[in-house]
């Protein structure tokens, strides 16, 4: 059933960075209010917000006083501890809901849930010690990559593999956390659908995004995505599969890799996506948007856009261009507010739009 | 000189509406964090600020401890009490500069001196009793609009004169407040020039609008406007000699009446322009983060538009509408967060995307 929040109605949001930021904006353009809960002092979303708590997740009270305060709760990231989630969902919906989080934070998880949905993957392995990587790499070969099951982001976590030999070393560096190992893939390209899911099961998908990753890192997402119109079709009725199979409520980012044998998921997440960026300056209603809009109960946006677009990440000392970028036309300015400028950090982003 | 903001700099804006609460959200853009002052309670401008003051203007303790913990002082409305304004500038830069408040404040004082400057009006006159009403009817005719000089907005404050014997029960009407009277002035249609002077003294305009008001409201706002190359080319190079003429700092909105003669100003505004909100869905650099860039010091973007629009206020009741608009493509949805729904209240606006 639908419930649709009424102008004045809060919206709690766990995580206080630049999607929270961003997601607490396009609230405010339908008339919602936000609520942001973040341990971090000075979050970036505090500065859009109609509230801020500041506390731990494992501050029981306080998640249930901020739970207490708001009509419903959404997040924008996926490693929120279990426990936090248990308190939260005793006083208001979380969404999207539970299972998108359990599947999403776990790499094998996840991998499992997309093969059991037809869904192609890279060949992967449960890693729980030296043996079984061993086995592993027997089977898969090299290069493969090592990766922590949970709270990996932006190519932390990850030992890339190239010999049998360096089993051993690679395993040391993950120090004991639950493991996977994934086999290369030899792909063409990155693309990645953001797709998004009403309560009452409608579905929209923006067209998909090139994405260019380095060290792990992504710098920029172009639309529209050099793909075949086959290409694009497999990949919106995949990543609509994923968000029915979950009974999905919001934004999902659906990242793939465009092989010359079809598609192979890489990885999902059950929010607002990097490389949704470019709908702020593409479409009538942006990836934020949409999210609330679900999330909210309103009806979705169509995922139409006016424009192309280059989106371009400023990460760490990509800030010192913004003199120079402000001066250029057709070019929109999406800053975070970060005091502190640190290597690898998202500080903004730039939408280049490209007129028809 | 130019002066640059840095990122976490803080505007202090007087004002927490509509107007305050898009600039409070252009500002975060960019980085920088905005401080609403407002003497109502729940400003919709304080869901997205980083801080905001409830005080009346004439509280100067408040006043004083405001601009103390901001950078620089801007406005979203040009009624702001001389005695305020002289508190604030003792603290801190007040852009746009209080030379473009006096004039804009008094209809006299800025019909006289935009003649001045060469730029011509509807015809005038200065209204102090009944003889100079019935004086001022005898040379400009009827019909004519006997308007109070100060604190007029959306229509209020003026009555419509169609016959001399009508004086004595117009003048009654205004209640002793100083008054214009002004002739009736044939125009085929309204534009509005929204356009921007930095401080380093770089003009930069969109194109113009093409605007229809109902009831002194203004309700649609098409770009591009139905001008000839002349029309345009004269409408945009008056906005900058008013402009110039201030060493103006900030977007500035110019409503013009279209006749036959010529372009005529109806009436300038300081500050951020209803009949600009469609630059929200077809610029890169709307006129808001225009505004705040030309504030804090950044080079204003050139005015480019990707798309045409055609934006529609929601007024009163208008909001009901919401449901539907939010389910039709190349809609952007602009809802203020007011909680009480009022005959007249602008509570939102839409602005329908043209696609190229």
């Amino acid at each position: 059933m639908t419930e649709t929040l009424a102008p004045g109605a809060v919206i709690g949001i766990l995580g206080g960075g630049q999607l929270g930021r961003m997601l607490s904006v396009a609230a405010a353009r339908l008339g919602l209010k936000t609520h942001i809960y973040e341990p971090g002092a000075h979050p970036p979303a505090g500065d859009v917000a109609h509230a801020v708590t500041t506390a731990a997740y494992e501050d029981h009270a306080a998640l249930a006083r901020f739970a207490a305060s708001v009509d419903v709760i959404t997040y924008e990231f996926e490693n929120i501890p279990t426990e936090a989630l248990d308190v939260l969902e005793a006083h208001r919906p979380i969404r999207p809901g539970r299972e998108a989080l359990r599947i999403s934070q776990d790499r094998l998880t996840e991998k499992a849930w997309a093969n059991g949905l037809g869904v192609a993957t890279a060949p992967f392995a449960d890693i729980t010690d030296l043996a079984s990587l061993e086995q592993a790499l027997a089977r898969i070969g090299t290069p493969a990559i090592l990766k922590t099951r949970r709270f990996g982001y932006d190519g932390k976590g990850q030992v890339r593999i190239d010999d049998p030999a360096q089993a051993r070393a690679a395993l040391a560096e993950l120090a004991g956390a639950p493991a996977i190992l994934e086999g290369f893939v030899p792909f063409q390209r990155e693309v990645s659908v953001i797709a998004a899911r009403g309560q009452d099961g409608q579905v929209a998908a923006y067209d998909p995004g090139e994405n260019v990753h380095k060290g792990g890192i992504l710098r920029t997402t172009t639309i529209p995505a050099r793909l075949t119109n086959a290409q694009r079709t497999d990949a919106v009725l995949l990543a609509g599969c994923l968000l029915n199979a979950l009974d999905y409520v919001g934004v999902m980012g659906v990242e793939l890799f465009v092989t010359p044998g079809g598609l192979i998921l890489n990885e999902i997440a059950p929010r607002v996506h990097n490389s949704g960026h470019w709908t702020q300056n593409g479409c009538a209603v942006d990836q934020f948007e949409q999210h609330v809009r679900a999330v909210a109960g309103w009806p979705l946006g169509d995922g139409g856009r006016h424009s192309d677009v280059v989106m371009e990440n400023l990460i760490g000392d990509d800030v010192t261009r913004v003199p120079d970028l402000a001066r250029q036309p057709d070019t929109a300015l999406h800053l975070y507010g970060k005091a502190e400028v640190k290597a690898g950090r998202k500080m903004g982003h730039v939408n280049r739009i490209l007129r028809a």
